[in-house]
């Protein structure tokens, strides 16, 4: 493809849109599937049948909303981190890319135990079930994300001109939600909607930039190279 | 960007490519979310149960279609800036793909109002909760989308070719929709169907391009800075 | 953006990108709106509640399965066409993103229709109407495929380099399913069902290629260009 | 594919561009509706309705959870197919495009008799129909891939740069399934279970890579030849 004499400026761009083709349609898929599950979860939400008052109906049917934003948030901060491991992808192979079907498989079930936990949050025992059901797909999704990073990791799937810091510090990033998620699962057991103010709690952590941490330092790296 | 002396040809490229790589996913999630909340609208309209006159049965549910066309529009209206947003864009940080899924939140939430809008348009107390809750989602959306620009423009992520004057055409042309959806949803307060008329005529006013004004002129800017 | 002396090899690429950059996320939105309503039609199969003999009751619901190819290939009809018009689009304008829009409007309503023909088609007086407002929907669809085609050549944002024989050959294979939609429009006035048989008909005609006619003839063109 | 004289740095990158330009809505579509296909399959596990006991409620369910895991692993391994065929593809054609369409018409009609399997799977008779249909329409799923592949062989859409191996490896791989699919779904007349177990067996088959053997092995190849 390249004539072998020059290679110097053909080759580093050919490698780049290689890889595209490479990682272009899991990416895509990716994209849709997590599109499409954060636009059902709205379904989910029940146009109370015809009622006098309206606003008592809606307020009435707060679980709905709360399930709602806290199965958002879950989807929106996965998408982060798998958008952050795609970042640092230079290519895919056979056990990424099924790897990643197991994480789209998580991700687009995730409206079931939305639905669930919106339909039995107040009552007295199913709500348990309904909690449980819910904290274990969250973390089951999760794991399998870190699963998925530290498969790149050690598959050598990362681009080489990555940082070991950087890769460290996404590892570390995806850590920590793990032991929560178990802590809340077993809360759940006993205080279920303690359990799904947590799950909020976790989602809303992931995705508030508190201290503009780790992307901002990622692209402030990679802009002080590409200068030099 | 470029230094200007001899990998110039090659440079550009990359940094054009890696800028890519930084919104590519953003735009490929929120392309997603906007199709979806867009096609799902149609599932909102009922089809009427096996009646001997179906002509008349769709004439009496318009509501359902005026709520799909006024949706459609408005959807279709915050995509056209969220385009055009994102043509602008050098690069996304942190807080930015935050953002942004606030703003995917509100769209694809945007089906569930245009649903109560359509079951309760014609029943006098109900249709102001349906027609309030329906204008402050698309206020809120709106304001998200200003909220989004403001940021990229104060982080500095716009493409530094672009012209002072163009941002603030930008800006002027965000910001006029969150009075009038202000003042609709006060009407509405009264009389509901004339706020969800205003909601539509907001929306074909985006849309349509009375004067060609924005979009060509910067098309022309920019190919002009091309040419020479 | 480019240094200006040896422009001749950068400046076909940086054009090339830039134009991608406008009509990049105009064919994403697109395509994720084609795939959605495609994917949804098979929402409105029904699936026969638990009945002794499914096998007969499947067979029974055969106007679901009818209405789910007809629609099914219409909107992969309009696909092509689409996807032929940006194949051949420099750049899009204002008015192009909006008309596009009106498009996808059309393509995304289609699930509706649809829903109404397989529910009525063996109802004397209602199949009428459905099958009416099914054709109209097919022929507005068409039309505005066409529209959108005659205003890229009109406002020249076709590249430069398409023959004007190609541009004809485009508007001449957009143009005909028009008057066939019209006269089948009529038709299903009388008997409902010819006029369905009618559209799967169209549908076919655009998506079987009989004599590999257009793109292949566009591909032998493009490729000799490259091979000059 | 370059000439390798003069502009020869230019011209790859073009040739590799314009090929996308062919493909890319297509890949794009294609995603769209693998991405929906296997979201949707969500929406038909039913939430039990308010009862006492939801773990027991959701354990009686059990079947909707099967057909949910079997129909994502298939759609999934329909998915890596139809990636591998795309990354072999040099261009489309009129033909192709046309195959593809049908494609994913089968794939995008999967989630019916998905459905119709999780309600009748457990009685008696029913249960047969449910299962040949679930089966023939893998099995046509599948058979069109390969017919989609050979096509592209036939045709010569496949990269120059494809080494015979390669192609015939892909040819296998796809073919071995229309057997078991055949074998399958005689079984399922009589043991209909058992069919399902089967389906799912094959569809893990594809996704779980056992000896890494496909994909890696071509990387593998492609990289060896860029280092030269």
């Amino acid at each position: 493809m390249t004539n072998g004499e020059s290679p110097s400026d053909a080759q580093p761009s050919t490698a780049r849109r290689s890889r595209k083709l490479q990682t272009g349609r899991l990416e895509a898929l990716s994209d849709g599937v997590f599109a499409i599950a954060v636009t059902l979860l709205v379904l989910d939400i029940k146009v109370p049948a015809h009622s006098g008052n309206l606003l008592d109906a809606i307020a009435r049917s707060w679980p709905s909303y709360l399930a709602y934003v806290v199965s958002f948030s879950t989807i929106g901060a996965v998408w982060l981190g798998h958008n952050a491991i795609t970042e640092y992808l230079d290519r895919a192979d056979s056990g990424f890319v099924r790897l990643n079907l197991l994480v789209l498989l998580l991700v687009s079930f995730l409206p079931l135990p939305t639905r669930l936990l919106a339909d039995y949050i107040d009552q007295a025992k199913p709500e348990r079930v309904a909690a449980t059901m819910y904290g274990l797909s969250l973390l089951l999704a999760s794991t399998l994300l870190l699963v998925l990073w530290k498969y790149a990791v050690r598959e050598q799937l990362v681009r080489p001109d990555a940082a070991d810091e950087e890769i460290q510090l996404l590892t570390k990033r995806l850590t920590p939600g793990l032991v929560a998620y178990l802590v809340l699962i077993v809360a759940g057991l006993f205080v279920p909607v303690v359990a799904v103010a947590g799950y909020l709690a976790i989602a809303v952590y992931f995705i508030i930039p508190f201290k503009h941490r780790f992307i901002v330092s990622f692209h402030r790296t990679r802009q002080s190279r590409r200068q030099r």
